[in-house]
């Protein structure tokens, strides 16, 4: 946040264009989190507290508690399952202090807290994270868990930048991700980035690749964490997690413990994302001419189910990394026993 | 064939055209099987059949059987996964008689029983296979196996039809089947000129819907059978039989026994085809102004990886739903013997 203005990669116009989204308030943040022009769950989390430090900023001094609580149920109301959000939204509505210089200064304060935890959290999930890297490791990962879904770093991809900067030579499965395609659209243009040696592969295809022993590990991000060690993540999660078992590949979950939630008990708690059909009956890319264009790819007459999310049950997780360490999923109740106590 | 030219549909235009290719000779029969105008393994089997019926039209009289082979040879290079295409072209290469009209019209005459044939062993199996659906059945399936991949009917597809015409009520899972998306552009065209009420999912979220118990059964074709009973199929069947296995959900594979190989002892000797990575990085569809577009949804720099097949082996499949009944892939060395001899 800089001049009262919360500034983002525009994530809906990658990988073609790199713009900065600019929000002036908290519906600006809403709609951007609405639109996916801000996604992943950790960058959600980050923009949900700048996006009640745009309402302590817009909000009168008095009635400044009701401004801050309307807008936290705007923020909650955009996306129901990644758990970031959440966290963010009720750590700052828990501590509200005055609508006065001090109070509106102090969510400021507590926003930039909650961006800078969550890059130190990612920087050392990558450390954790990149002891499980050895050298020639074929990662395969799905969606976008990198530093575009976070404030910095990433979660899933992090271990893989470390393992990068340590020296090690990596090769990455991208799942395209369908979809919204934010494997091919935005986990590939990342690791394009950062000079990572990588394929995108149709969903369909993570299994051919594991059947043939050519995937030694797998890591993907989180949305939320149930206390019993269950994970929602992006749609599809759920199969690669059983193909890893089933091939006797461990599959890894990278989440800061703001991911964890200590009101779901299972995954059964977690509220599932249906999202617009036309996300499966459209896509949108670039045209020979440089021009983006979105293009129907189901028939008119055809409907469409879009579950954003699934659950992948605790039992498919070989280990969490967290910013506290790899942890296993039953650890998840004791070690968020130990954050709430810290 | 009608007057010296083969016409099918053109699979490549639909949802959005309805064309017949017309095909002259056996070249334009081979360049339309790989460009997936013809697709669809007992599709391309009859197609390969009559390729070389419009071969023997234009063959010379001296050198018949040479000209013969060499397009033979043409047809084989084509496509190296499906089995329908191998056998058809062996079984009328196997059997030149001459040269002379009779020669000449054994071959359309053997070309004509392969289409026939086709068409028979499609309708029972939907006949046998229309025993597995109950009123009310929800269906998965991938890719696409109906009547267009065939001459009439289809093989994954024809219990339904047939369930259907049985007054059976049913709700179809269409996997959208990337990279190509014949689950989205034909199988879900084809559900619709059924009248079968049916919704297209992303391959990601197969998994989502069986582990909410919102499928009853899986139904898919093949490309080619080996004798131990393992099945290549469309990308993806694999990850849709291990997911099935895992939830408790019967997974048939529908195919006529022609589909079967008796040179292929397991999945391994079968040769799985590498296609183009323009088909994961690029897709087409419809653009509102009812044009049809190619879009770029892979980065540029980025590579991509096309595996078009995948082995399921035989200890995820239910059943094999074939024209002799439904059998075990353990069965099917049997059957195939009892087959040579009938």
């Amino acid at each position: 946040m800089e001049d009262r203005t919360v500034k983002m990669i525009d994530q809906s116009r990658l990988p073609y264009m790199f713009e900065i989204a600019h929000m002036k308030d908290c519906t600006e943040i809403a709609n951007a989190i609405n639109n996916m022009v801000i996604r992943g769950a950790p960058a959600i989390g980050a923009a949900g507290a700048y996006g009640l430090a745009l309402a302590a900023l817009h909000a009168p001094e008095k009635g400044f508690e009701h401004y801050l609580m309307k807008a936290g149920e705007a923020l909650k109301n955009t996306r129901p399952t990644g758990r970031d959000l959440f966290y963010a939204v009720d750590r700052i509505l828990d501590n509200i202090e005055s609508g006065n210089e001090r109070g509106r200064n102090s969510v400021i304060k507590t926003a930039n807290e909650i961006a800078q935890e969550n890059t130190s959290a990612c920087k050392r999930i990558g450390e954790f994270g990149s002891e499980l890297i050895r050298d020639g490791c074929r990662v395969l990962t799905h969606c976008n868990a990198g530093w575009l879904a976070c404030v910095d770093w990433g979660t899933a991809l992090a271990p893989v930048y470390f393992a990068k900067r340590q020296g090690k030579g990596m090769f990455v499965y991208v799942d395209e991700t369908r979809p919204r395609c934010q494997g091919s659209k935005l986990t590939a243009w990342e690791l394009g980035h950062e000079g990572i040696d990588h394929a995108v592969i149709v969903d369909n295809a993570a299994g051919f690749y594991m059947q043939r022993g050519e995937i030694d590990i797998v890591i993907v991000g989180a949305d939320r964490i149930a206390l019993n060690g269950d994970v929602a993540n992006k749609i599809g999660t759920y199969e690669k997690a059983v193909l890893a078992k089933e091939n006797g590949i461990p599959f890894y979950v990278a989440a800061p413990t703001s991911t964890f939630d200590s009101t779901c008990r299972s995954g059964k708690d977690i509220p599932i994302e249906e999202r617009d059909q036309s996300e499966v009956s459209y896509m949108s890319g670039l045209k020979d001419s440089g021009k983006t264009e979105r293009i129907r790819v189901v028939p008119e007459e055809s409907k469409a189910k879009n579950p954003a999310f699934d659950i992948t049950p605790a039992r498919y997780i070989t280990g969490i990394i967290t910013e506290k360490g790899i942890v296993k999923p039953s650890d998840v109740k004791s070690l968020l026993g130990k954050t709430a106590a810290d």
